[in-house]
């Protein structure tokens, strides 16, 4: 316990429901005490009917911005006031930054996976066809980084068909042509698996304490497909070891949360992103 | 910094503008490192127009309640749900417990001070005539302990002639006739030092950064009177740094702190006054 807090104290919020999996308050406090810096994160649960509730005394106490969290990267923006324009196109928030109660919206979900992931398997995006499961925020994020880097094709799939059809729509209109919703009852999974490079498990099924779901039946994976999971806890999920036992090459998103991570650090700090730190933060509390 | 902060954690805040010069924190955070208690105490500045706000997402956070300090003693009550008995009576609030968001309050400031007296003076109340400067909830919670413990006599100047006036028609009428308020202009402050036994500082005239400030001009302090002051930061203020050249018996806000402190840790977590360790607490920070 930082037993020196003050009135100095600079404060940072995560925002979601639940958070009992997250290690992004050890991680960037790590990173803080690493740097000397008199910071603080901590979580706070909140659900999308009290956001503004909390996002208006966050306002007039002393917090540098807040981070967002599922089911909240949405809901968020009607209670911002600017958006950075990847986050507006994206239509979600992770990071807000509060200048004198100004708060402003930012989304570093995208970037930090598409940095994980030539970082960790050098992916060729113009010749890979990816199957994304889930169509909420951290989705419509990567869907707009990858769509926006080149990738060739991109199926979307969510227990929502609402949400995949509007995250397709926004993909084809506001980008380029490359995205399609696949209708979630009767999905010709096996099919589709078979034309994807790339599987990314965005929905959060598999994520303790849920650790035996996942979202595709194992006898769909096979050998040369690359296996993507947002989830860092458990590092590896049901989908990740089913995958690795298929000979699939994985990753999974303790690198997209460390680069996610050391962006966020940057816009709410001003410092240079610490990723070699919060990379080492990360590896002590995920091994 | 405590890296492991989690969404267990129970948060505690103190509620007040300014709090640079508070020590609570410390007090409190090195006491639950001392017990093993995942607890975080942390101070939010904020002024009574923006107490509303805060409150309402305090109650919605994994607050377990709150401690109120100046200027929000008296213009908390309307933010709660309910009111302990002596808190009603005195009007005054400094210790809030949260229980599933329904928000109780209660003062332990006059009993914090009264048991600091007891202790550190062995004054006979009964026989003891009061000069009180400041009328404000600390004031009202002390006097209302003194009144109700036997005190003889209590004179209250306050720089707004209504709060002491409030006050003292709040004494007389709820408890017994033994209150006078003394108009602050002009007020005859020599003599009123000469009638009195013991002169309390509960106006926060003298405390940090303000250190050259006195509510009482030294040529009237005499030896034999017994002066206290209810800031610990500095634990000398001007005032005793006065009365101990003019030979008074000196006692500052430690010991109300520390009991006040205890009170209101026992009153939030359900456990025993940690009367020692915050006393051994407070005696590293404040030398």
């Amino acid at each position: 316990m930082n037993s020196m807090v003050s009135v100095d104290t600079k404060l940072i919020g995560l925002l979601g429901y639940p958070l009992k999996q997250t290690f992004a308050p050890r991680m960037f406090n790590e990173t803080f005490r690493k740097l000397g810096m008199d910071w603080f994160y901590f979580p706070i649960e909140v659900q999308p009917d009290d956001l503004g509730t909390v996002v208006k005394a966050i306002r007039c106490m002393n917090f540098a911005g807040f981070f967002v969290t599922k089911p909240n990267k949405i809901r968020i923006l009607e209670h911002l006031d600017e958006l950075d324009e990847l986050a507006e196109r994206t239509g979600s928030v992770n990071t807000v930054t509060s200048n004198g109660g100004r708060l402003r919206g930012y989304n570093t979900d995208g970037t930090g996976f598409v940095q994980a992931l030539a970082e960790e398997t050098g992916l060729d995006l113009g010749r890979s066809t990816f199957l994304v499961f889930g169509a909420g925020g951290a989705s419509r994020a990567l869907c707009f980084a990858l769509a926006s880097r080149g990738a060739k094709k991109l199926y979307v799939i969510d227990r929502l068909d609402e949400a995949s059809e509007a995250l397709a729509r926004d993909l084809n209109g506001r980008l380029r042509q490359c995205a399609q919703a696949v209708p979630f009852a009767g999905a010709p999974v096996g099919d589709l698996v078979g034309e994807s490079d790339v599987l990314v498990n965005a929905s959060g099924v598999g994520m303790y304490p849920h650790t035996d779901e996942t979202p595709v039946d194992r006898r769909h994976l096979r050998k040369g497909l690359l296996v993507c999971d947002l989830t860092y806890n458990p590092p590896r999920t049901r989908l990740l070891l089913d995958a690795r036992q298929a000979g699939c090459r994985i990753m999974n998103g303790v690198g997209m949360a460390v680069h996610q991570g050391a962006q966020g650090f940057a816009l709410l700090t001003g410092r240079p992103e610490p990723t070699r730190i919060m990379r080492q933060a990360m590896r002590r509390i995920t091994t």
